[in-house]
C-alpha cells in the first residue's frame, strides 16, 4: 500500500514539479549556498542596490545560529551527496540549532490529529474519521471550530489571535501559575521571534536606547537590537556558579551604560537559559523583579523552554507567577513573557506558533502594540491552534491522555539522559568544563584552547572558537555554534551543542567528538 | 452524529477552557476594544513606558483597514450581542477587508485535503484515508513529504523555504509566464506583508530615502515606510481614465522628491490594483519597466491579486514576464514580485502563506536578504505547502481536477457578478462615480459629498469620508474603509468596499446602502 502510493508519488512528482529550469525537486533544507553560485552567475552586477546603499542596520545584524559554520556545513552536505565516501563521515549532524524534528523527534500525535481536523473540518462528520482519529481530538477540533467565528479557519483573525484560543491559553497560564491571566493580554505570533521584534520596535528609539541582555545570549536579541538601531547592554552570567545571574553585575552594567548616556529600557532574561541551560531559582527571580521595578525597566522574559526541565531539584516558575507571589500587579511592573510551540516536548518549529503575554502596560501603549500587530493582520491560524493545545494538552480521562503522556515523558526523559551523557562526555575531555543542562536544549562547554591553537586561528584569520568548530565540522560532520556567536567573557572560548540528536546516536557522536578533540589538543599542544 | 459531537464539544469546551477570569469562550474576531476597557482598568498607570517614550515611528504608523471605523464596528458588534434589536440592523457586514472566508467563502477542497494529510502523515497509509481523501490529494501529500528532509513537517526549514516547494513554485511561475524562474529567487514568507517589510527594511536608511507609492495605495506600504523611517513619495492614479498609471506623473513626482533631497529607492506598483481594481495594460507595464530601468529604481510588484481578473478584455501579466519579453534580464532591472495565498480564488488569509520572487540583485545583497530571513528562521510550513499548491493546482487528468475547477470558477464568476452588481448600484446613486473593478477584490467609488456634509464633518472634528463611513455603519451595519485611509486627490472623497459578501446578500446590501445614501444626501443637500 505504502509502496504503491510512493511509486505514484514519484510519477506525480515528475509531472507536477516539472519546470523549464527545475532540477531534482528533492533537495536539502540548507542548500542556499549552492543557490548563490547560481545567483551570482545570473546577477553578476546590478546597478540599483549594493552593499553600501542598503540599510546599514541590516549589514550590522548577525545571526550565528545560521552563520559561517552552518553555511560551510551546507556546502559539505552537497559535497557528500555528489561524492559519497569523500569525507571521514557519511552525514552532517546539525547540533547547531534547536530543531528537534529535523533530528528525528516525532510530533505529538494528539496535536497533529487536531491540526489535521481543523485544516479539513468537512471530514469531522464522516464515519471513517472515527477510525482514524481519537475521540478527544475530534471533540477538541469541534471545540476550536466553535470559537472561530463562522468556523472560518481560513480567515484572518483578530490581530491578537482568535479570542477563544486566547481564552484557552489564558486558562493554561492561569493553571500553570495559580494566578489569573487575561486573554486580552495575549498576543499570538508566528513563533516567539516576531514578538521579540515587536517589543524591540516599540522600545528602541535610537542607539541611545539600551537593552540589558545576558552574555552569553540567544543571538535573536543582538540581531533584533541591531535591526532596530538600539544598543545591547551586556550583563555576564557567572559560569563558575552554573551560569548564575548576579544582581550586582546587572547594577554595574546598568550604571556603566547610564554613565555613557544610554537610556536602558529593558532587561532580557532567558529562563531556562539559552545557550546556558540554567534554571533560575525563585530567590534570584525575586531579585530580578525587584531590580526591574526599582530601575523602571521592562522585563522581557524569554520562557520558551518552560517545559524543558531535566533536573529534579529545579522547576520552572514564570516571572509573572513570582511577581504576583510578591504582591506585584500590573501597576508595579511591566512584564512580557514569550512562549513558542517550537520548543518544549512538542518541538513544532515549522508551525511557527507562539505568543507573548503583555502585562503592566497602559491601555494607550497596548493599543500601539495592537496597531503594529494589525499591520501584519494576524499570525497563522494553525500556529494559533497549536499554541492553545500546548497550553491545554489532554487531561486525565481524555482518550488520548495515556498515549499523550507516554509520548511527552518519553521525549523529556530521553532529553534528560542525552543531556547528562553529553555533559559527562565533555567533562571527561582535556581542557573542557561543562555546566549541567538543567533545562532548555543545549550544553555550552568551555574549551580551554591551547595557545598554539589560538595562534593558528589568528593566522587563519579566524576567531579561535570558530576555528575549533570548523575543524570539528571538517573532521566529524558535527555542526556546532561557536561561543563567539552568543558572546562570552573575553579570552574564554565555548561551543553550543544541542542535546537533540536521537538517543541511539549519542554514543557515536561522543566518540567522534572525543577522537577529534584529543587529536586537536595533541596537534596544538603548547 | 454532528449533534452528538457538538454536544460533547460544548461539555469539553467548558472543561478545557475553564479559567479563573475566562468569560464566554465563543467570541467575535474583533473584540479588542472591549478588551481595552478591561486593560485600561487593570493598568491605570504604568511608570515604565508611555506614549511619549515609545519609538515615534510606531506612533506615526497608521493602518486604516483596521482603524477607527472598524474599532467602532467591533463595539457595535458587542452591543448587538448584548442588546439584540437595539440597532436598525441585525449583523455587522465587514466590507472593509479582503477576508473572503470570514464572509462565507469556502476553502478549496483539494488544498485543505493536502494540508490535513501533511499535518498528520501517519494516516497516509491507512485504508480509511482513501475513503476520506481524493487520490491526487494523497499522492500530492506524498510528493510534498518526499521533498521535506526527513519528512519532518514540524522542523524549521531553509530560511527561504523548503527547496522542493520553491522548485514547485518556480515551476508554476515559469508555466504562468513562459519564462524560466529560479527556485533560488523565491523567499517564502508568512503572507506577503512580511516580505514587503523585509524589502523596506533593506532599502530604507533614513527619512531621506523615498519609496514611490500609488495614491490611492494599500496602507501596508505607508505603514511599513513609516515603521522603517522612510519617506512615502506619492504618485496619483488617474481616476478619470480608470485609475490609469501615467508615466508623466511618475516623472513629475520623482523630480519633485529629488529636488527636496530625497533619494528615491523604489517604485511600488499594485497590479491588479488595491483599492482601485484596475489591471495594467502591457504597454503601460513596459513604460513602467523602462522608467525603473532608466531611473535605477527597484520595482516592487504587488501581484497578490493575480488570479482575480473579472473582465474578458484584460488578463494578468506579471511585470517579470513583461520585462523578460522586452529582453531585460537580471542585469537590467531589480524586480521583486509579491504573491500571497490570502487572495485569488483561494482566499486562505488565515494560513499566512506567500512568497517574494527576488530578481536582479547582486549575490552579496541577496545574502543580506537571506540573513534577515534567517533571523526569523523560516515561514510556517503549512503556508509554504499552500503556496506551492496555489501555484500548482490540480491538472487535467487528476482525480480532483473537475471538482477543483468547478470550485475555482464558481468563486471567480460569482465575484465578477458581485463586482458588476455593486459597480452598477454605486453608479446609480446621486453624486457617486465608480470605476469598474477589472480585478482584485474592491470597488473604490468617489462620493461627491455636499458642502453641508463636509461642514458637518468638520464640526464633528472628523474627516468627511470618515464621517460618511461612520454614518453608513451606524445606519446599516456595513463597514467600509474611508478613502482617506488609502490617500486620494485632495478635495475628493471615496470609500473602499469589498466585493466579498456572499452573492445572495448583495441585493439586500445594495438596498440598505441605497437607502442610507439617499437619506444622507437629503439630510445634507446644499
Amino acid at each position: 500500500m505504502r509502496r504503491v502510493a510512493a511509486e505514484r508519488a514519484k510519477r506525480l512528482l515528475i509531472r507536477s514539479f516539472l519546470a523549464p529550469q527545475s532540477s531534482a525537486a528533492v533537495s536539502s533544507p540548507f542548500s542556499f549556498l549552492s543557490s548563490y553560485s547560481a545567483a551570482a552567475m545570473s546577477t553578476a552586477s546590478t546597478p540599483v542596490v549594493s552593499l553600501d546603499s542598503i540599510n546599514p542596520k541590516v549589514l550590522k545584524c548577525e545571526y550565528a545560529v545560521r552563520g559561517e559554520i552552518v553555511n560551510h556545513a551546507q556546502l559539505l552536505q552537497e559535497d557528500l551527496k555528489a561524492k559519497p565516501g569523500h569525507h571521514p563521515f557519511d552525514e552532517i549532524l546539525y547540533c547547531n540549532i534547536g530543531n528537534p524534528q529535523s533530528l528525528g523527534q516525532q510530533p505529538v500525535t494528539f496535536f497533529r490529529e487536531v491540526l489535521a481536523l481543523c485544516d479539513h473540518p468537512s471530514i469531522l462528520d464522516r464515519d471513517e474519521t472515527h477510525g482514524l482519529f481519537s475521540a478527544d481530538a475530534i471533540a477538541r477540533a469541534w471545540d476550536i471550530l466553535d470559537v472561530i467565528p463562522g468556523r472560518a479557519t481560513g480567515a484572518y483573525s483578530h490581530s491578537q489571535g482568535i479570542k477563544g484560543l486566547r481564552e484557552a491559553i489564558a486558562a493554561g497560564i492561569a493553571s500553570r501559575d495559580g494566578y489569573p491571566c487575561n486573554a486580552d493580554d495575549i498576543f499570538l505570533t508566528d513563533g516567539a521571534s516576531p514578538a521579540v521584534h515587536m517589543m524591540m520596535q516599540l522600545l528602541i528609539r535610537s542607539e541611545k536606547d539600551g537593552i540589558l541582555c545576558p552574555i552569553p545570549q540567544y543571538p535573536l536579541y543582538s540581531a533584533s537590537i541591531a535591526l532596530h538601531g538600539g544598543s545591547l547592554v551586556p550583563y555576564y552570567l557567572d559560569e563558575a556558579s552554573g551560569w548564575g545571574l548576579e544582581i550586582s553585575e546587572l547594577k554595574k552594567q546598568l550604571e556603566d551604560a547610564r554613565s555613557k548616556g544610554i537610556t536602558v529600557r529593558s532587561l532580557v532574561v532567558i529562563n531556562p537559559g539559552n545557550p546556558t541551560g540554567q534554571v533560575l531559582s525563585e530567590e534570584n527571580q525575586r531579585q530580578i523583579i525587584e531590580f526591574c521595578k526599582k530601575e523602571s525597566l521592562v522585563l522581557l522574559a524569554d520562557e520558551v523552554y518552560q517545559d524543558n526541565i531535566y533536573v529534579g531539584d529545579k522547576k520552572f516558575n514564570s516571572l509573572k507567577k513570582i511577581a504576583r507571589s510578591m504582591g506585584l500587579g500590573d501597576k508595579d511592573i511591566s512584564l512580557v513573557s514569550f512562549q513558542s510551540v517550537s520548543k518544549g516536548y512538542y518541538g513544532e518549529c515549522g508551525k511557527r506558533g507562539g505568543y507573548m503575554e503583555v502585562t503592566g502596560f497602559s491601555a494607550d501603549v497596548r493599543e500601539q502594540i495592537y496597531k503594529v500587530a494589525s499591520v501584519n493582520l494576524c499570525s497563522n491560524i494553525s500556529g494559533q491552534i497549536l499554541a492553545s493545545l500546548v497550553m491545554n494538552p489532554p487531561k486525565p480521562g481524555d482518550e488520548s491522555y495515556d498515549s499523550f503522556t507516554a509520548e511527552r515523558d518519553g521525549i523529556l526523559l530521553s532529553l534528560a539522559r542525552r543531556a547528562k551523557a553529553l555533559e559527562d562526555a565533555f567533562n571527561s575531555l582535556e581542557g573542557v568544563i561543562c555546566n549541567k543542562a538543567e533545562g532548555a536544549m543545549y550544553l555550552f562547554p568551555r574549551i580551554h584552547l591551547p595557545k598554539k591553537a589560538i595562534e593558528a586561528a589568528k593566522a587563519a584569520n579566524s576567531v579561535p572558537d570558530t576555528f575549533y568548530a570548523r575543524r570539528l565540522l571538517d573532521a566529524t560532520g558535527i555542526v556546532v555554534v561557536p561561543g563567539s556567536g552568543f558572546g562570552q567573557v573575553p579570552g574564554t572560548w565555548h561551543i553550543r551543542f544541542t542535546i537533540l540528536p536521537q538517543e541511539e546516536k549519542i554514543p557515536a557522536i561522543i566518540s567522534r567528538f572525543k577522537a577529534f578533540h584529543e587529536s586537536f589538543m595533541e596537534e596544538f599542544r603548547n
